[in-house]
């Protein structure tokens, strides 16, 4: 059986849509049809826009008979993250404050997807402002994950990457402070990239120079994030953060000869709680980097400081962000984000010049540890997904947490780093649960981490392209 | 009579030692023997290290005549500020702190002036920390104004900015954050080039995400400042916000039709208090940019809040770069220095989030203003340069400041929109002290900001190039 249009590539369908051998309304209708039968199980697309996709699918059609391509992702359909401003279309942040919220103006990320011919066909879920890896609000309710509905997709980015497992949309759009593209990648058997800040312009932003957050692309093969990240990568003037590298080469092949590349394994941060099912599928994955005839030897970075930098500077953030709605909203809130909000406000200026210095002098320590290796390799989330109704994870291995996030502290160590990690499937547990693991790049060579990320794929056979890997869902619902 | 080496400008050098018509060191020992002559009178040079930066020109002729250039500055002499760290050469940042403080490595601006072949002659005077813009410290004295040896030469790069002048070196390196690169450059008839925070990697640094002091070139005309940031700039890993862009477009023609280019005309910013010789000066410089063909609008920028924002972030970044100096060495720091420190410390988390808020708006309102105009022309200083002994400007045309960087809103107001300012000598008051204009660019378009700047310098004929210009203690010392 040839396989369905909706699990293709975003690679393969861009080329058929621009061959003609396939139309952009045929490619919106597949999808739009399996959101029909597989999002009511799972709530990952929160707010669908038929009718102006379908138009636009049409008008994408037109585009194409009079000889005019618009982009690389010319008839593709595409999903936001509903904390991404999209002109004409809700935007809630998942909070009931912005319920009936309707931007005027599409964020870069949107506007360079649609730019390159992509279709929006509507808004994926996300945790309130996306605090915490988990995704459920007040809004929206949970997004449940598609390989066991009783279980959690992760989160921030949770709609984004269920709406790709199953299969809704070739690509989305993601962000990721400490966690958000990666850990719900890792949950769902797709891929997630945080790249170094600056590499996707982040506008419109609350801050200009803070570099914890960043947007970024999801999709299910390493492939099709180098396609998108060749689109939403390159320098805004509206970003100022935003890094002037060019981004065509991650559109390229990303085929290299890994042999004697030295890579840094840690099965645990140098010490962080880890779930057995997480270190046991973890270590079997150890062959597939072997195999590509990499150098692996177990190391970490030395991440001191990384709770108190990241903690602070989160605070900070989200009192730069969203301080005045305390004021206003209080009531509208999450406790987990008056949390943040309040911890922000608690900050005296001398915690937040040590939290920055001791950044500075983290990143030297790592980017010495690179010198080294060129990648670096952990898990991504410390536990396997966890049940639907649980907010967060309050112990793993016997550890009880300090808060609702520590427990993603192997993904926010490196957001602290400023390093590029990639989310890409590393298999099931014995229960059926799709785990992660990040590929860590030095600073700023994105197209190191796809390079290998892709070979680790091929290597591995854990990607969404294996027709007996899709969801369980599948039975379900076919 | 020809025009003394010393006087020649750094493409002019590297030429003549690259072709071997002159060698590294017959240019250095002209270089050396005008600091010996001239430095007394100044005190721009506070660390000469003649013995060493001969065996180095030694080095560099030997290199030649074995076929090696070892980059675009082969066998230039340059000076290194105060502030910046030279392997196996004093730094002591202007403060009693540092008096005998000798770095084991290079900053990256030393690093790759010297990996293209410059020659370090020493180190030149700053104001203690940098804090301010008059160069005096305890360690040195200050360094006085070629023009009038009774008044200031600005700050904080105040001893490069003297170097340059009196033809001491043909390029030197300086540092920027409320104005020091610009300041001095305007008080001593110079070229001093901010750039958008990035372009030029700074490394070693306290904080790496505060987008404030900059390091950059110095001159004395645009085309050498564009030689020596094609040397500076460019990405380096151990300075996240550094930009990848290609530095090397810097180093070309500079020529460009600027006919119809859209130009901001700011004699005051809005209103800021100018003295009336600045504005004189100012104001018969228009000529000058008409005269290119510009269309010259009167236009001001919303720099609302800048004064927050700046004294703010400023205040964090003392704390994050001197906190600890302050509980160590308190009495050894200057007044002022512990007052900003102070100020880090009274400050909230609160307060600090605000202030980045409001960046990132100011930011936006530039942005959006620059889509209007290419460029923004303004002075450097509000005022002409004042006497040595007073430690900054208390009163602007009447008009009463609150602190002691207050009198240069007209450099810090350009530093928090960061865009990129390069100061370019505007001629002589009626006194005979040297001012400069600020020409603002679009964010990251450094290159377009050299443009302008050569065709001003150009129509203007106000360049240093021109020996009737040369400071009045030529005179004295022939």
């Amino acid at each position: 059986m040839a396989e369905p249009i909706y699990y293709r590539s975003a690679r393969e369908l861009a080329a058929l849509i621009a061959a003609r051998e396939v139309s952009a309304v045929e490619v919106l209708e597949a999808h739009l049809d399996r959101i029909t039968q597989v999002n009511p199980q799972v709530n990952a697309i929160v707010t669908l826009v038929a009718e102006r996709a379908l138009a636009d699918a049409q008008a994408a059609d037109a585009e194409l008979a009079a000889g005019t391509l618009r982009g690389p992702l010319h008839g593709l359909p595409v999903a936001h993250k509903d904390l991404t401003e999209t002109a004409g279309i809700r935007t809630t942040y998942g909070s009931p404050i912005f319920r009936d919220f309707v931007p005027d103006r599409d964020a870069v990320i949107v506007e360079r997807l649609r730019g390159a011919g992509a279709i929006t066909i509507g808004k994926t879920n996300t945790p309130e402002f996306g605090a915490g890896s988990q995704t459920f609000n007040q809004v929206f309710g949970a997004t449940r994950n598609p390989y066991d509905l009783s279980k959690t997709c992760g989160g921030s980015s949770g709609g984004a990457a269920v709406a790709l497992a199953c299969g809704m949309v070739p690509l989305a759009g993601g962000s990721d402070m400490g966690g958000s593209l990666r850990n719900p990648a890792g949950y769902c058997n797709v891929v997630g990239f945080r790249t170094s800040p600056g590499r996707v312009p982040s506008w419109p932003a609350r801050t200009n120079w803070l570099p914890l957050s960043v947007d970024g692309p999801m999709a299910r093969t390493v492939a099709d994030i180098g396609l998108m990240l060749a689109v939403i990568a390159g320098f805004d003037g509206r970003a100022p953060m935003s890094s002037e590298g060019d981004p065509a080469i991650y559109a390229g092949d990303l085929g290299r000869d890994l042999r004697g590349v030295r890579l840094a394994w840690s099965p645990d941060l140098g010490g962080l709680p880890i779930d057995p099912a997480v270190r046991a599928l973890f270590a079997a994955r150890r062959a597939d980097f072997a195999a590509l005839g990499c150098e692996i030897e177990e190391a970490t970075p030395d991440f001191q400081d990384a709770d108190e930098i990241f903690m602070t500077l989160r605070a900070l953030s989200f009192e730069a962000g969203l301080g005045a709605l305390l004021d206003t909203n209080r009531e509208q809130l999450k406790d987990t984000v008056i949390w943040n909000i309040e911890a922000g406000r608690a900050l005296s200026g001398p915690q937040i010049a040590r939290a920055m210095r001791l950044q500075a002098e983290l990143y030297q320590r790592v980017q010495r540890f690179m010198e080294r290796y060129e990648f670096l390799v952990l898990p991504v989330a410390q536990v396997p997904p966890f049940p639907v109704e649980q907010p967060y994870v309050s112990e793993i291995d016997g550890v009880q947490m300090g808060n609702y996030i520590e427990w993603m502290r192997s993904c926010y160590y490196i957001t602290v780093s400023g390093l590029p990690s990639i989310a890409v499937p590393a298999g099931f547990t014995a229960a059926g649960l799709p785990l992660g693991l990040q590929i860590v790049g030095r600073y700023r060579d994105e197209l190191g981490v796809l390079q290998l990320a892709a070979a680790y794929e091929q290597a591995s056979g854990f990607g969404q392209r294996r027709p007996d890997l899709y969801p369980t869902i599948e039975a379900e619902t076919r």
